[in-house]
């Protein structure tokens, strides 16, 4: 059967069959195609074995014209995709000299002896083209099947996908695939509103046939695109109504790349704040969070994860009297960490979490999943008692995405809502 | 080809293709078969799409003796898979009696009207085995295809999926693979080696033909399982084979599910220490890290990110000339920091990390991704200074990793490596 114009992927390994792994390459695959409007046919996984990848190959290439391989490219015995790969196109296995050269280059540059085993990994089908790997050892390559078919073999750790698939692969499908229409995107990010609610106020709005609307939950986010065969204007048209219909307020990008913490620095920056944080129950994953983006050491000063009463009290300088009184998760005490770190670091905003994450710790008045945020501007110190319900990992990751996004709302003259909806 | 002993999983739906959503369905399945000692053969996903789903279950039970299906179960006009496989096994479509009386009953308990689009869900394959689904609308079902194969049909909503499948399929699998042997899985978890020297360390083990061996990359960890039809005493004899061919200051855990984390918290409580943190460039990484663990307020009694220099000196009590003679990121400062912070919070360790995440800051003397760390103890304090490639992130992660494993080498009484490999 002749190839149509869609692509698949092929994820090899076991540790993907066995559970060990959940493989989000092909995931990100089908989320980048279809922001350009392209579509991806199938996914499949199997074993690392050569004649199990031979069958696959052979399946996939059957509707798709372009295959994706994900995995298998590493220099130990199970790594077979290479000899795979090869054997589908008819061709035997030759060291690449470009390959060969990025390998030397990569091991020299750390200082690493290049094992018989990582020259392995320059072996190449003959006639295949090489696709950089700049953050990893093993290149990828792409080859042509006797069918005609593309197979495009990349290695399958996350960062390295990822980047391969975004310097070198998706250019070449759309120059494989030019022929086919490229949809316009537009959307949004949003923080506080659950997927649910989003798409009944989306669908109360009735937009035109021609604009589809897709969601993604990406926790506690949820992410809006809007695409259509359409211009510019018309899509921008169309993504000011959605908009509106959801409030501006829980709008933090419609930069489908950009990040929330990003916002919030952009936020800080803009308004040329500073911040240093006080974390109890999120036990760093704010500050981790805002030192990730670079240059964020022009604006957070600093933080303090004060996870005993003791850290409180002598790094903070929370009473002790507040902390005995009130109880260390308690608005009082959010808002004494909150003034103690702003002033101990001399920043123009303090914030602070503290709560209780679980599994244990929870009582009738404060249930698992109750937590206090604290601000402390130069004019003002608040602060706001909010609840989640879930797992510990999922209640100190929504805290944290609380307190950064009331910093957000305060600068940017929002009001602090009362309560946070469960998401999704 | 006659079906084998394997079991595979279709994922039907657009929303899986094109990113809206990650499956995580088969992820599962893999799973739970794994810690049997089954296998999961193939995972492939298709669009909603009668003759892509026959193309599709005809290639799946060509190498697998059941099939799983997630999704298309639902009411609307793309949910086909009832149709697909009555298809496949050559049967009309029929009102189940016992599938419609759970409809009705599903409905009037939340006081809803059956309609029309409902009763469709209540349509089986001719000859196929109702599967209850106590958590939502839509029953499942076990058909035989005509070439032997068992099909069996669940909703792709995750929390109906589970469900269905702990309660139904993996007792119906569990009595048709009666004759199937079950393979054993013993295995470790390792940081500090990357796995192309794990690879060439294993091979030369030359590991008895039963014993298959697998790797995960989860960076900068690595994973090694070994699987066999044999019993316990024989892969645990090949297991500390693979472990003293390594090393057993390598090794972490044998605890497949246990977290690196989880281990050095262990580690701390075994010795009865407690502990408290200094970031710089990790900016909260490793408190996050620790405090994510539930109990880890025993042992971990806070942290400070001290991002800026005043941070250091403020909160720390870094000396200036400290800072202006060496710079924030030298030996003497994280020598300090890591003092500082453990008499500060009266802890048994102080840990700290200074380093240049980039992508700015790096100099000849000290690149991008060169970082100190800290440890000061009740009797002696020291540094090591470390050297990793790569981008913001995976440099701060790794350099969290190399602290915390500094921390269980020495509390179990392991040499500190004067530098790291790069991972993998």
């Amino acid at each position: 059967m002749a190839p149509t114009t869609t692509v698949s992927v092929l994820v090899t390994g076991s540790e993907v069959l066995d559970g060990r792994v959940l493989d989000t390459n092909s995931h990100y695959v089908g989320e980048q195609l279809s922001r350009l409007g392209l579509r991806l046919g199938n996914v499949l996984s199997c074993d690392d074995d050569l004649s199990e990848m031979a069958r696959c190959l052979s399946f996939l290439t059957e509707q798709n014209r372009i295959v994706i391989t994900s995995g298998g490219l590493g220099p130990t015995a199970d790594d077979l995709t290479r000899k795979a790969v090869a054997d589908f196109c008819g061709v035997p296995l030759e060291h690449d000299t470009e390959a060969v050269k990025h390998l030397e280059e990569f091991f020299a540059r750390r200082n690493r002896i290049l094992e018989e085993s990582n020259l392995q990994q320059a072996l190449l089908p003959r006639g295949s083209t090489i696709i950089a790997n700049p953050v990893g050892t093993a290149p990828g390559f792409i080859a042509r099947a006797r069918n005609g078919a593309l197979i495009m073999s990349l290695s399958g750790v996350p960062h390295e996908f990822t980047r391969m698939f975004d310097d070198t692969v998706l250019p070449k499908i759309l120059s494989e695939l030019a022929d086919a229409q490229i949809q316009k995107v537009a959307g949004m990010k949003i923080f506080g509103l659950p997927e649910s609610v989003v798409g009944k106020l989306i669908k109360k709005l009735d937009l035109p046939r021609e604009i589809s609307v897709s969601y993604r939950a990406f926790f506690p986010e949820v992410h809006i695109a809007l695409k259509g065969f359409v211009d510019d204007i018309r899509l921008l048209e169309m993504r000011n109504r959605v908009h509106d219909a959801l409030g501006h307020d829980f709008v933090f990008t419609h930069d489908l790349e950009g990040s929330f913490e990003a916002s919030v620095l952009r936020a800080l920056i803009s308004k040329h704040k500073t911040i240093a944080t006080a974390e109890s129950c999120t036990g760093g994953i704010i500050s981790a969070m805002l030192t990730n983006q670079p240059g964020s050491s022009s604006v957070f000063l600093g933080g303090v994860c004060s996870y005993s009463n003791d850290a409180k009290e002598i790094v903070l300088g929370v009473r002790s009297e507040t902390l005995s009184t009130f109880g260390a998760v308690s608005s009082e005490v959010a808002e004494e960490m909150a003034g103690g770190v702003r002033k101990k670091l001399a920043a123009s905003v303090g914030l602070s979490v503290t709560g209780i994450a679980g599994p244990d710790g929870g009582s009738t008045e404060k249930p698992v999943g109750t937590f206090f945020i604290g601000v402390s501007l130069e004019e003002r110190t608040f602060s706001q008692r909010y609840f989640y319900v879930g797992s510990r990992s999922t209640i100190r990751r929504f805290a944290a995405y609380a307190a950064l996004d009331v910093v957000r709302r305060s600068l940017d003259g929002f009001q602090i809502p009362a309560s946070l909806p469960h998401v999704p």
